[in-house]
C-alpha cells in the first residue's frame, strides 16, 4: 500500500477535530481527510442500527479518499460501529474508547481510573468494559458531566472573561469533586470525549488541586492519535511527503467558528456534501 | 364535542411536564395525556420533514386516547408542523411560540422585547417572525443560551449547594448581561425554552438587576396554559370533573428522576410505548 495514501477521519460533528489536532502534531507528516456529520449531530440518542448505518455511510465516503488507516473520532459510533466497520473495510480501524482506555491501564499506579464523558459514553459502559477486558483488576469510576460540552462550544474555557471563567471553574471543580470523593486513591483520569482537551488547563489544576497525591490525565484525542502513530509505524505505513487537511461536512451552521476552535487554527477548504 | 374528553399534549421530550404543570395550576379539572418522543430527542437537529412526520405521529397517538385540544409543547414541533397538523387533525391545535409572543407584545411599552432560547428556537427566529406579524413596531432581540438546558437537566437552579449555585449563577449573568448590553430599554424578557420555567426564580433577580428599570418575564409554558385555558372557555370545552395526568413516554432513560422535577411532583402512571 502507498504509505502517502491520506488518514481518513470522521465524527458525528466537529469535537473530532481535537483529534485532528493531536494527529498533525504526532504526525505532521501526513495527510489527513475529516468527515463531520454535522447534519445528523447527535449521535448519543440515536440508535445501535441508525448509527451502524450512518458510520457506514461515513466510512465509504472516506474509502473513496482512498485512506489508508480509518479513524472514528466519535464515541458512540466506536460503541456501535467498530466491529462491523472492521468487516466491512480493509484498511485498519482504530475507535476512540480503546486506546485511552490503554494508555490509562499503563499509568495507573493504584489501579483506580477516574473516567469523565458525556451521558452517553458514560452509560455505555465503555470504558469500563474496554479497561475490564485489557486489565480485570483497574477499578474505574465512571461521572456524566453534560454541561462540559456545551461549555467548551460555547468557548467559555476559564480564560476568556470573568463570568465565563467562574462558570468554567464552577462547573469543572463541581464535577470533579464529585468524582474525587467517589475515588479518592485514583492516580488517572482519562478525558473520555474529543470536547474536552479544550478544558484540559482547567481540568487538570482543579484535578491536581483536589487529588493531593498527584494525578495523571490521559486525554482520549491524544491516545488516539499516539495509537495511530504507533500502527502505521508497525505496519510500515508513515507518510513521507508534506502533510495536509482536508475537511467535509454535512451541514455548515457554526462549522468555522467552533471547528476552528477545536482545531487550534483556522480551518480551510471545508467543503458539504450529502452523504 | 365531550368537554370532559382529556386534553392531548406532546414534546420530543420532557421539557414540555412544564406547560403539563401550568395546565394543571390554570385548569385543575382538565385530564391530560402527555406523550414526550424521549427515544428520539431532540427535534432540533432533524430536518423539517422528519420533525413532521414524528409529530404527526404523536397526534395521532394522542388523537387515540380522544383528546379535545392539542397543545405541542416543543417549539421545533411548533416551528415546523403546526401549520400541517392543524390541517391534519379535527380539534383546535396550540403551538408553543405564539402565546409567549401575544403575552410579551400585550405586556410591553418600551416596544422592546428580549428572548432567550435554545440555539435551534433563536436560529428558526421563530419569536421574531410571530411577534412582527402581530406587531410590526416591536423590535426582538434574541440570544441563544444554550448552557441553560444541561444545566436545568442537571438540577443546578441557584439554590442547591454551593458551586452549583455559583455556576448557574455565573451561567445566567453571563448571558443575560449579554443580552441586556444589546438591548437596554427591553420591558420584557421571554423565556423561550420549556425547560427554563425552573429557572425562574434566579433569572428575575438577575434580570431585575440588571434592567434597573425593571423588566417583565413571560414564560411561554405559563403562556401555553393560559392561551389553552382561553381557547377551552371560548369555546365552552372547559371540563367540570376530576383532573388527572397520564404520561407515556418513547424510551424511559432518566424519565422519573427529571421528568419529576419538570412537573413539580411525583410522577406516576408512566408508559413506554413505540411509535
Amino acid at each position: 500500500m502507498d504509505p502517502n495514501r491520506p488518514i481518513g477521519v470522521f465524527d458525528s460533528g466537529l469535537g473530532g477535530l481535537t483529534v485532528v489536532r493531536a494527529l498533525r502534531e504526532q504526525l505532521p507528516a501526513e495527510k489527513i481527510v475529516y468527515l463531520g456529520d454535522t447534519a445528523r449531530v447527535p449521535y448519543g440518542s440515536k440508535s445501535a442500527q441508525t448509527v451502524e448505518r450512518y458510520s457506514s455511510m461515513s466510512a465509504r465516503f472516506l474509502l473513496g479518499h482512498d485512506v489508508k488507516l480509518l479513524i472514528i473520532a466519535c464515541n458512540t459510533a466506536s460503541a456501535y460501529a467498530l466491529e462491523s466497520l472492521r468487516r466491512e473495510v480493509s484498511v485498519p480501524v482504530l475507535g476512540a474508547i480503546e486506546p485511552g482506555a490503554r494508555e490509562a491501564v499503563a499509568a495507573t499506579r493504584s489501579r483506580r481510573i477516574g473516567v469523565i464523558g458525556t451521558l452517553g459514553t458514560i452509560r455505555s459502559r465503555s470504558y469500563p468494559k474496554a479497561v475490564q477486558s485489557l486489565a480485570p483488576d483497574v477499578d474505574v469510576h465512571t461521572l456524566a458531566c453534560p454541561l462540559l460540552v456545551p461549555l467548551v462550544e460555547e468557548g467559555w474555557l476559564g480564560d476568556v472573561g470573568a463570568l465565563e471563567n467562574q462558570a468554567a471553574q464552577a462547573i469543572v471543580r463541581r464535577y470533579l469533586g464529585e468524582l474525587q470523593a467517589r475515588t479518592t486513591d485514583a492516580d488517572v483520569l482519562v478525558l473520555g470525549c474529543t470536547h474536552y482537551p479544550l478544558l484540559r488547563p482547567l481540568l487538570e489544576r482543579t484535578a491536581l488541586s483536589l487529588w493531593t497525591k498527584g494525578i495523571r490525565l490521559v486525554d482520549s484525542a491524544g491516545a488516539m492519535a499516539r495509537a495511530a502513530r504507533a500502527l502505521l509505524v508497525e505496519k510500515d505505513l508513515a507518510a513521507s511527503e508534506r502533510g495536509g487537511l482536508e475537511c467535509f461536512v454535512t451541514d455548515e451552521a457554526r462549522f468555522e467558528e467552533v471547528g476552528s476552535r477545536f482545531l487550534g487554527r483556522h480551518l480551510e477548504h471545508v467543503e458539504k456534501i450529502d452523504l
